[in-house]
């Protein structure tokens, strides 16, 4: 089982230990600020009465839950908070392969590594089918996919890695050939604040009651560690994931959840948009800078990824660790997201040195 | 499948509801202070640079990890730090269903009911022996139940409960038992700061390398919402424990593991030995008040649960519910910890009127 963060671990090793200075696009963890609210929140939590220290509800804080449920416009049952989006998804994909027939999770290639990984803990069989060269799906690909055998569909927009985020008449189309399969479309939305392109809407939106949509805090709140996400999840899914979600983690720690729902109360929508446009600005330099490096790359319209493609140099394991060594720069290696984009990099832009960066690049290539 | 959230949510509910002042003896939440140095270690989190709210090693906080390792006396790589004791007891039971050849796990029969709901969560089977009245392990049972279908034996010592604390050569016996079937044993040993007998010595002593250790903060420092906890496996399972934590987790919430920390590295032994003298004490006047009132019960080794059983009063949800309305106080059926003790009552005193509790009942029979 291959999945990012051991690669992750892996090639942060090897850069740390690399003999010269190195600027790490490998890691998508944010570099700036968390909102000032969020740390109000955890001394708030320091402060508080002994009962306050112990198990939340098993679902969430009711105010967190209601908090989410009012912003989402969904009913508060719905939702369970969660250990991140990693447990939302993970949840999301064992009620589907506990309650459906089928074995079968489509996804597309390139992949998030996790989301194969995931289903086949849970006994289910990814099936990678790629996406257009630009990052959008290929529809035609998910119908002659779909049948008796898939049990969902698991879609990441705004994308990790490609950056597409996908129309909503795509998400709709899919979810209802889902619905024509008999399998639950699944929507990661944990890059919704990073759209570049305005055109963004949460599944959600669709009004479908057999759709689960999975998201976190992590990136939005710049608060990967604090492992706070939620899952908004359909009637006949619901029951498993709570049962799952009590019997693996009881409940998401609770500092952290007190911290996120004063931090969501209190932020300005300045706080996000600054972010975006810290992003895209970096996103624009790194794109000048990969022109002078002569290669070829995706723009994102979403999240903080960069896929480049250099001529005779591909996305191998030994590549990046010569880029680490030879342009003192860490990327992941476009193996790590299946095989359609093997000979590209990932770079995640989540480094102010992003642009630095990409004229190593130049200077290298 | 019946478990003891949502049978302790559904009395405490009932309870809320009653038209009167009711003593809950239900839930299982320290109601003393936690350490002051965790309260300092949430502050201090609060005041991290934006890279301290980022994703911690998914094992855990290198420093954490380490603590922990010196203390218990085992390599730090056998430690993987844990969303709470739930999820150390889901890591160490799929590990073994993993690992191993068969399906059933031996429990004892009054048990944890999360223990056979997460097997079977698992798609194990769980297999129920009944202890002796005293609460202590009737190891011929386990023999006679032992055998090639066996995958893991999962005891908890301090007892919940039945506030057993096992001997020391109870548990090598069981652990030679385990091993004689090709099984893993795996102790949970959450309430051992809570031991009275000066007896209690964790397996981990055994300097055995097939037993797993699970065990939590969330007791010793009254933090059970934090979801702190860590499990000590067995070279064998660490790599699927430590794959499913990541793929399901990530990692566990770090503002948690950083107060965790400073509480281990600071709080003073004064601070468990008073807590452990409070509950020793509430025991004692309880189980005076319970004389008063005729009732049969077990005076607990550890941990701090009393089961209590009434003449022609067995411990059912609808007795449970005539309790609360008549004697005003909240108390666990028995049936849900088993058939074994089907005709008692838990009573958790993690409450200041626990003794209050006791002479309400005095009073009721």
């Amino acid at each position: 089982m291959e999945y990012e963060r051991p690669q992750f671990a892996r090639l942060s090793r090897y850069a740390d230990e690399a003999d010269r200075d190195v600027i790490d696009t490998v890691s998508g963890n944010p570099d700036w600020e968390p909102p000032a609210a969020l740390r109000d929140g955890l001394r708030a939590s320091a402060d508080g009465d002994p009962e306050s220290f112990q198990y939340p509800p098993s679902e969430g804080l009711d105010a967190l839950r209601a908090e989410i449920a009012t912003r989402r416009n969904v009913p508060r049952e719905r939702v369970i908070v969660t250990n991140g989006a990693g447990e939302a998804n993970h949840l999301a994909l064992a009620a589907a392969l506990t309650e459906a027939d089928g074995d079968e999770v489509l996804l597309t290639d390139p992949v998030y590594p996790y989301y194969p990984a995931k289903t086949e803990l849970l006994g289910g069989t990814p099936r990678l089918l790629p996406t257009e060269p630009d990052g959008s799906l290929d529809l035609s690909r998910f119908r002659a996919a779909a049948g008796d055998d898939t049990t969902a569909i698991l879609l990441n927009s705004p994308n990790n890695p490609t950056g597409a985020v996908y129309p909503p008449e795509t998400i709709k189309a899919t979810a209802e050939l889902a619905d024509d399969v008999g399998a639950t479309l699944i929507v990661d939305e944990v890059y919704d604040h990073f759209d570049y392109t305005g055109r963004f809407e949460s599944a959600l939106t669709l009004d479908r009651d057999d759709v689960v949509v999975t998201t976190a805090f992590s990136k939005s709140m710049a608060i990967t560690g604090l492992r706070v996400g939620y899952a908004v999840l359909p009637e006949p899914l619901l029951s498993h994931a709570r049962t799952r979600h009590m019997l693996v983690n009881v409940t998401t720690s609770r500092p952290a959840q007190a911290a996120v729902l004063r931090a969501l109360r209190e932020t300005e929508p300045g706080y996000y948009a600054h972010n975006r446009e810290l992003l895209r600005d970096r996103i624009g330099a790194f794109a000048d800078a990969l022109d002078d490096a002569g290669a070829e790359y995706t723009t994102p319209e979403g999240a903080f990824y960069v896929l480049a493609r250099f001529d005779d140099f591909p996305g191998t394991t030994e590549n990046a660790e010569r880029l680490i060594d030879e342009a003192g720069v860490a990327a992941m290696p476009g193996a790590t997201f299946g095989d359609a984009r093997a000979d590209w990099f990932r770079f995640a832009l989540v480094t102010p040195r992003a642009t630095e960066a990409a004229e190593r690049l130049a200077a290298f290539f």
